[in-house]
């Protein structure tokens, strides 16, 4: 991946051996390798600025916000006064800017295991990592599953943003490390994590979620389409110790807070969790059917 | 393109310039040139057999089910009493497969400008083509504009299961047929447009909204997520010269059906017409807002 704008240059996401996704490189912007992983910043074409760990596309500027407003907001406009927020992961930034857009929250706390991931993302994404030196927020360098078991802090929303079950993610998705997060979570706590590709990756969704499911009394699924992660339709699990996604939702809020955002409204938070019939029938065993 | 199981092949779309879709390719299957395009028919290795036009993927077999299901039942569960329904373009047949499920339709009128898309089809995808001897369906090899400015007969949905405004498709992005279209809909007809992608073809939605617009007390855009289309999301204008998409949308109906489905339920029906908020402020000239 060099940056030569004489030739025609683009980065490919293969996944599952059978489905790539490719985009026009304009150049490399930065590329190092952490003891966590291989970390690339480039210039493409149509999307702005592109972070890849590992080769796999993380966010591009054209489209984050899709992901970071759903990330964020559904947990945020569900409990009924969250003050404070643990981000795991989300090293860009874009989680943590979306969370501290609430008046009411206190305190946002982010462990990001890949100090490199910080640093690029500061130096390359400013839009993304703007609220990366907020006031309220506490940022820890360090291992979000030793965190978990081991901080007497305890939280109203926990966000999970991580990369995929593979690499250093891959102990995020294990029983203990849920079972310690619904032990940090203050009544009525809601957990959300990055839940893989309804349509590519069942047999990820499956484990996790059952992982999930013996600490949380609500156990949801809810999507987003966004143009950088292979298949476009992508979910989040939403388990809640009390808040119903929905019940619990009222849209005047979303309204009064006077937040404008591009993706989310109070619409497509409803409808994010009405499940094609497909999702459904495969992991009825696992979820909860969300009454939207 | 040719099928080559030893070799890496791969078939690559490339969109805007900027983005590209690839799918592993085990063999090629058909590849034709017809009087208005060229036709291809490849197996891939994860998402069945594909059809491609002009290169440009249309259906594969793994996740056709989500294109044609919400092409067709969307309206069918909406008008009250669909007996008679137009599909311009869809030669693969997989929209008249899920039109004649319902029991309720009389007659289906199908048009089709090239037979070779039909041919390869009938060969190559037998359960994507089933219904296209379906005694209830008339067949039309011919040209769709033509047809609409010229037949006499009346009809309560139209179905245009159009490829993109570039190539033969083009006449059907135009005001000209939108005009003979909403002539030949019966009261309270519904016609439903293919309507390209939101992230990525907002200059081709605008005109072709805009060209539907005067014929049409209602319009609206619902969405829908697949595999195969750059962006993952896609979007079908609903134009209406009389029922909403919603409000007169009864969810029981769906139930009453006794129909199986495998993207498409009640839930689905209302949350595709929830639109994020870019979408809204793009086109909000244009279309209608949707009380989801």
């Amino acid at each position: 991946m060099t940056g030569d704008q004489a030739m025609d240059l683009w980065v490919r996401e293969v996944h599952r051996g059978v489905v790539a996704l490719s985009f026009k490189v304009e150049k490399t912007l930065f590329s190092g390798k952490s003891p966590y992983q291989q970390v690339d910043v480039i210039q493409t074409a149509g999307h702005g600025r592109m972070l890849l760990n590992d080769g796999i596309v993380m966010i591009s500027e054209r489209d984050e916000f899709v992901y970071h407003e759903m990330i964020a907001h559904v947990p945020l406009f569900v409990h009924p006064d969250p003050k404070r927020v643990l981000v795991i992961g989300g090293g860009d930034g874009g989680t943590v800017r979306e969370v501290v857009r609430h008046p009411g929250v206190e305190c946002v706390v982010m462990v990001e295991i890949d100090e490199m991931v910080v640093h690029a993302c500061r130096e390359h994404f400013p839009q993304v990592s703007s609220a990366l030196d907020h006031p309220k927020l506490s940022l820890h360098i360090e291992d979000g599953v030793r965190f978990v078991a081991e901080t007497k802090e305890r939280f109203d929303v926990v966000i999970v943003d991580s990369t995929d079950p593979i690499g250093p993610a891959q102990p995020l998705f294990d029983k203990a490390f849920y079972e310690n997060t619904a032990g940090l979570l203050l009544d009525g706590g809601i957990l959300i994590t990055q839940a893989e590709s309804p349509f590519y990756d069942p047999d990820l969704q499956r484990p996790m979620l059952a992982n999930q499911r013996p600490y949380f009394p609500r156990l949801h699924l809810y999507l987003l389409t966004n143009l950088t992660y292979p298949g476009g339709l992508w979910s989040f699990g939403f388990a809640s110790k009390g808040p119903d996604p929905l019940r619990d939702f009222d849209p005047r809020r979303v309204e009064a807070s006077g937040l404008r955002f591009r993706y989310y409204n109070a619409d497509i938070h409803r409808a994010a969790f009405a499940l094609p019939t497909f999702v459904t029938e495969t992991l009825c065993d696992t979820i909860d059917a969300a009454g939207v």
